[in-house]
């Protein structure tokens, strides 16, 4: 963990500090929505999805409100080195996060498309991989926000549990299919849910990248990234 | 198409020209990197593999001169409105280009460790899938450094050709492990190229929808977001 403390100016670092609590903003609510997402898949509930589907606007707003604030700190404040990174990765760690976002509402978009998926074996995978990549998106923020570069590199490690999970995932489903061709449909649906958790899993490790890159200006490399399908 | 000219300031335009000069760099510089590597996995070129690997060192300092550049001219210009949304754009946009070059490093790090998969028929689908999306990659840094929302559309919509690449890539390796399981280790390299690929695809729609968002202020929304697996 890296200090930002120690500016001279004070409200520099509630600059800072106002953008950190605002990337830690747009990423509870990106947890939230995969949550209730996957929840509302498994209780089939209609009318919790829409809900996940609308709230989605407000992620989209605070991208935009942190935007405009790490604008106008690299315009009125001309931040430096360390400082200039944090700027640089809130304002791409944002879009990162508004793009998990627009999963997690893809998946609540599914919800009403799914009849007696509960019948689909597979689907009792999903809210675990999605507890994984949930608590990836979790523990990435908070890197961010502690600039934590080894909380970064930790996270990049669960990936490939995710990936494991999405490969598992889609052969089980193949399997099901093959065996009951009428529940192509609504196997495909729960497909397409795996593989948005799966670039969920993919996106917090780019976040991870983004805070080790700003908290020692250094790249994490291939490192933790792009584990093997099928592999383990 | 946007025209951006017409600034009182001169040197703003250049400013801007060449912010998109250097995504236009950056984006010929991935593209040449999926081309070579793919063509070192089908020709067992080890030393072009190699020199891919090594080449990606250049798309990371591309992608740090355009953040550099993005800085500068906010701070200096203090860049409004449509203008503002175009560096915001070019910033975020380095930062998955840079990414892209990075699924096309991991597949030439694979290239060594294929023996003979050749004889492995899904390879023959690989290339046909990378064309595409090298052609996404283009287009769509085509697309922002011309501010061509419709363009970037069409990107979108070529994704979901992508994603059904990979599954039926994915389904024909599953098939040639179960009756060949000594290949397993081969074909699981090759699904992880396919892997790299399908991201190649998702990344330029990522991209897509920030030109579109860059150039008209609005967001592209879910429509060419995530093609269904299997689907099609």
């Amino acid at each position: 963990m890296i200090a930002t403390s120690g500016h001279t100016i004070k409200a520099f670092d509630d600059d800072l500090d106002a953008l950190r609590a605002l990337i830690s903003q747009m990423g509870g609510h990106a947890e939230h929505a995969i949550g209730e997402a996957m929840r509302c898949l498994v209780q089939r509930d209609g009318e919790g999805a829409q809900a996940v589907v609308d709230a989605d606007k407000r992620l989209d707003a605070l991208e935009a409100e942190t935007e405009a604030r790490a604008v106008q700190i690299i315009a009125l404040r001309a931040p430096m080195a360390g400082d200039l990174r944090d700027v640089v990765a809130a304002l791409k760690i944002a879009g990162v996060v508004e793009r998990i976002g627009d999963y997690a509402k893809n998946i609540a978009k599914r919800v009403p498309l799914l009849e007696d998926a509960g019948k689909i074996e597979p689907i009792s995978l999903l809210p675990e991989m999605a507890r994984i990549t949930v608590g990836m998106v979790h523990d990435v923020v908070d890197a961010f926000v502690s600039r934590d570069p080894e909380e970064a590199l930790r996270v990049c490690e669960r990936d490939k549990a995710v990936d494991d999970f999405y490969d598992s995932i889609f052969r089980s489903l193949l399997t099901y299919m093959m065996e009951n061709p009428h529940n192509i449909g609504q196997s495909t649906h729960l497909l397409f849910v795996a593989k948005n958790l799966e670039r969920v899993g993919d996106h917090a490790t780019n976040i991870a990248e983004m805070v080790y890159y700003a908290a020692t200006g250094r790249s994490m490399g291939e490192r933790a990234r792009g584990a093997d399908p099928l592999a383990g």
